[in-house]
């Protein structure tokens, strides 16, 4: 016997997002969906462009930036010129025992990754994004939430939210 | 007239430790006391160690590590070989308008080095110490307390909290 097919909206409606993923058919396991996007090679060697905390996720966040972020950010220039990559590592908050109110990195839990390419992203304010936990990346779902937010709160920096820590 | 002139035993005190201090005397203005540690040129270029959160002094932090602390560091291997220098840089931890929960850098507060010299700092475990604010160290009192500080919380990673964050 052969199951019924019974077909939800949610169902249709995951099936038609995925006709709408340029990279979604046979890409390989370490790029992000929608946009392409690989954790960049010896992205940990970059330079620091800031430090952030995430206190609803209990994160601290390390971003580090190519060498074209980080001259764009030293000379105050937006829009980032296509070719910029930043990197932001996040981490869990953890407590240092002994040390009351000081927090440290503990295990990690993503890195993201935005890669300035004004054409390719055009519909996106010229970023594609990476989402990546353990280098794979997340779904086709948390893709989609990156570029509202980024517009939401950051459209007056090129929607990248980390300023520059001097 | 002249005043009259009443030694306190804290100026006794204080006119004592300057006694003992070996560049305190003509040192230029950007040397810490008893260590003569530098903010090091070109710092702000260096690889990331880890971020760190130190909520009772509201800062969020960025270690940064020249080549010879980043090689100890992903080697695993302590202790830190002579030439090693870190430098911590510290913010205010500011709050993300409109983003619940989110916290980036804001204003600089300290830099802090360490500067690894086995023989230089035998008394205090190998380091040299220095906190800066804007460029200035801070005086002697204040440097008495480092290395009691890493001494009775870090002595078993060679009296440095920071870890890297992979």
């Amino acid at each position: 016997m052969r199951p019924a097919v019974t077909l939800t909206l949610a169902a249709i409606a995951s099936a038609c997002i995925v006709t709408f993923v340029p990279v979604a058919a046979g890409q390989p396991d370490d790029v992000s969906p929608i946009f392409g996007v690989r954790i960049p090679e010896g992205y940990r060697n970059w330079e620091m462009v800031a430090v952030a905390h995430e206190s609803g996720l209990d994160e601290l966040r390390g971003v580090l930036g190519n060498d074209v972020a980080l001259k764009s950010y030293r000379e105050g220039i937006t829009p980032f010129p296509d070719g910029t990559v930043l990197a932001k590592l996040a981490w869990k908050h953890v407590p240092v025992p002994g040390i009351n109110g000081a927090f440290v990195t503990g295990a990690a839990t993503t890195v993201q990754i935005m890669v300035k390419d004004s054409k390719k992203y055009a519909s996106t304010g010229g970023w594609g994004f990476g989402r990546f936990i353990n280098g794979k990346p997340v779904d086709v779902a948390q893709h989609r939430t990156c570029f509202a937010c980024h517009e939401a709160h950051a459209s007056d920096h090129d929607f990248v939210f980390t300023r520059f820590a001097r």
